[in-house]
């Protein structure tokens, strides 16, 4: 058995991803990291999970630096200083957050206003979406998995933008998220009085997974992308369903899509595509993302819709999935292949 | 005071218009149609309204002839007959259904697949936005009320095409909506297991709204408009949120829109512009249109998010505020500005 | 026109207080009160209003002395000292709050642990429920409205309380109330990803409501009563079900507990009793409570369903309903008697 | 492996049974029954699923008659047939529905008021409570799973009953529950429209739980329960939550209840105690009951809060349990003991 440590492990996707390595035959939960809640126990915290009298603790390096394997699922901005401080040590990192995941230093000031604190280190990280980055990540030590909204864009753009199907240019992502994704920490505009019954956009034209998406894009091809990412938030507590916008290159069939689809996910298991456009509850508390394809011949312009659950494929299940890479195991090892419903 | 009578009065629609003709100075509910629920005192299928002891009866022209003023609230294709029946009583007719929203045959079949029964009557009913079309409204006595995705993107829509600030064609709507949208029948699709936590779309590039937003902006450019058009439920009652994309043309800036925009509804008692993009809940029970407009230089697009109630400015709400216009009142009269939270 | 305050304008309760008295022919609103959100605009805290220009401001005694009606709208605890300060005024006072409901210090102690700052209070002030207390209601300047839980239970066991029909002792009073009963401050509890999909008692065996429905139906007879409380949270934002149970008095038969309900209430105008049981969206958004009884001859007890929007009949319709008293209009001068649904 | 035949494939707990089969070391599915969906895949069926190719078969004995394993999951009174033709197989049969729950004809006219077709059957069926029954359900060839409300309700009285610390009559057990329990056919009172944002009871004082409930608690106690059960809807999709009252026998202490509660779950894997009353998440999604116990002292009542979910451990997840005593497995084998949250 690998042990693993989990930072953030408080949160929701921190939730997960002791329920996944609660039932994973090769790893055993060795730490849990909790900053505000430090001190009290898995009861407490995540009375859904067995295991109850495992208590969370302040992170200190010295506690994890043996460890085999490091989740960080913290707020943005927090994984910095722990991947540092573990820096020489030999523990595997996989950051749930987005404090790795761009490239760039210009990037990254153009996403968070701010310089990165360590700019180095962009570029340094394997971006961990399985099916499009094995290799890279087979062979790291440091894994960014992705944001929950560009796992939802980059697996089924990735293929029209790479075989030239589409303008890599003018994509339009309008997606709609439970509330899960924004954490679990009180807020006002969080509560179900505010959010229930209701819908909105929210961070229109500056949300900072747009960046994300760009720079994971533009490795498919040699001009640039641009995306316009609307996110909404909608009265659900799990599930993420992305449509998006493309203009058809001329000439280009829906037949054409298809195939570039499942050329590169043939052997997926993670990701499947479907005829009609996916309902979010039909990938709830999988690892699955679903996704359907349409071209509009009047408008030139081609539709998807992909869905997955944002704790899982979004998170902690995409998360597992880059560690079982990492170490050689079957990347489906311990993540469940089908959801509940209702 | 003038009678009315509601023909799908068992409906969200007409549960709406019955409440709001209860509470209106100069009109009272004088016949209540329907079909497989006459017979039935409104006490069973509307417990939330007062006067239940009002019983639902079978439509039959000789009951309605001499009423001053029809709404037919019913599933499409079944306002011809009745509006056919009343063609020579002197009764003011207003559909809130979808026989009479198109302009031409041609459009007709396009959106439905087959001829309409009466074409003669295509472009010969008033279509009911108050804010644009106030002049045909009032001389008319026959008006098409919108359709609820139509209401909540035509309108923001408008006078961006009118002033020339946007390209007419490739205009995306994605539009999300409550459930009360899809009426009250019963459906597997819409029991509460296939609708909790779970949003789709649905109706990918052929839901019938597209014709009928194409068909109302043409109206305001002497070039032809095309729009893709998605529709998603999502888990709420009520509520419609639209998030358009259009091309901005060269030299436009936010502030020309917000002009445009400001200029054609200053005085508009229920069309308000916001600088933040709105949340249905701000006007849910209420007959408000909430729309912000955004423009995104990177990509010269502009983004418009627009809310309304579904079921009062997108239904009952609007089609009360036509019937206000042709019967001379204030076109606020009898509803409500006021919106409940939570 | 009669000038009203509300303190604790920012809250649900404030919100649909406002919503009410805009639509009022006889009051207008003078003053918005609030604390922390002091300063902001009415479009800030409440959207779904008109009037948005309108400011909220820190309660000021000054501002509110020539105000003929206050409403005071404020968390547990904060009404005294407004109270007293008004002491002098001519205004009159009504209470949505808990400070002034119970009727001897003993009583106080025991349902807060602490004494009441201004023990003479106790007693002094009306208790709104206008269906049982009217004349003292019509007679006071200072009423105490009623809390949620208390008006679903303490309405249908009054006349079966008064006419003998019941044991006053073993009551059994089980609800369940949507989510705006708890208020619109953050709190991780409330939270959406706390409430939504998921249900639970809370305050087992010492919820503030108990004391309170024994003060109350005290009154009705000359024994005392005893009552076991439990509180519910369910994922809605609006409605409260009470399930009651009691156990019938030798003899009692279903028709004498109809009897002693009708007799009692049988000109109200918001207290009616139907056969079957309510369902709460059937009053949701009006000032109804709708109630059925059943007898259980199995086990001699009777069980009483109620439903009431705990937000107007729980909380500012039924103050309003309270102010139309104090100032001789008719009781549901203002107030809906059709409530929304879906 | 052992196979295993599912009839009534396609409903929420047929999808649930197929979910926990596949992840089962030591049972495979061999036939999925459907009747109205017979002939599609179950990809149709339920998405969720992995092996969508699968098809859904019309019953026919002779395809089931060879299986290890039959688990019905069919609509009350459909169970009957299908384990009558397999009287003469070697097959093992577990019943989720509630055709041979009850003991007598007697007991069986009263709560469905027909008698049963094949009255001998009754009382020859094992009740499928394993906490309590592992003695009989291991050595029986034929088990019914219990109802989700009785599970509820059963376990935690049980040692109570038992033990004599409460009396056996006048138990009032109000329940809520999420709507799969109602099935998955369209029905307008399950419609979204319908159960979003409202509750109600129903089947006030007419359930068909009541009497099982008490057909299990008499055999706990020399005198005869009697049982008030009011089952209330809530709208959210799983999780089922029993507050419980009951006379406490003079002298009963807390800790009595909560000895007697431990005595007799001390090492049971799925049913634990806490010191706060559960909500409902905490146990979606796994196989546990949590339950809280209370004493009021002042109306000397026993009050007990207990949570499932209704679709696990009331229902798949119990019966799964069940089949793993009768083949001789630890009870726990590929069932869930951590649930999802949120």
């Amino acid at each position: 058995m690998h042990t693993v440590a989990i930072l953030g492990a408080s949160g929701y996707a921190g939730g997960e991803l002791i329920r996944f390595i609660d039932n994973h035959p090769h790893f055993e939960v060795s730490f849990l990291g909790a900053n505000r809640r430090a001190g009290q126990t898995l009861r407490t915290v995540h009375p859904q999970l067995s295991g109850g009298e495992r208590v969370l603790e302040t992170f200190n390096v010295d506690k994890v630096v043996e460890t085999d394997l490091v989740f960080m699922a913290l707020p943005h901005g927090m994984s910095c200083e722990p991947a540092m401080l573990l820096s020489k040590s030999s523990a595997k990192i996989i950051d749930l957050g987005s404090d790795f995941r761009l490239d760039t230093p210009q990037r990254y000031v153009e996403a968070y206003g701010h310089d990165h604190p360590y700019p180095g280190q962009l570029g340094e990280w394997a971006y961990g979406i399985p099916e499009l980055f094995a290799t890279a990540i087979t062979s790291s030590d440091r894994v960014a998995s992705p944001g929950c909204y560009p796992t939802s864009a980059i697996i089924p753009l990735a293929p029209l933008v790479a075989s030239g199907l589409i303008e890599p240019t003018g994509i339009v992502v309008d997606s709609m998220s439970g509330v899960s994704g924004a954490g679990r920490g009180a807020s006002e505009a969080l509560q179900f009085g505010a959010v229930d019954e209701s819908v909105k956009a929210y961070k229109v034209l500056s949300h900072r997974h747009r960046p994300e998406m760009e720079r994971v894009l533009d490795t498919f091809t040699a001009n640039g992308t641009s995306v316009l990412f609307t996110p909404h938030l909608v009265p659900m507590q799990r599930g993420l369903l992305s449509t998006i916008y493309a203009t058809a290159r001329q000439d280009t069939t829906l037949d054409d899509m298809l195939s570039a689809f499942d050329e590169l996910y043939g052997g997926a298991p993670f990701v499947n595509r479907i005829d009609h456009s996916p309902e979010t509850r039909w990938v709830v508390g999988s690892n699955n993302l679903l996704a359907s394809m349409h071209l509009d011949e009047r408008t030139a312009t081609v539709v998807i819709v992909s869905a997955i659950d944002n704790l899982v494929k979004g998170a902690a299940g995409q998360a597992l999935q880059n560690a079982n890479l990492m170490f050689g195991f079957d990347e489906s090892t311990g993540l469940p292949v089908e959801g509940w419903m209702p």
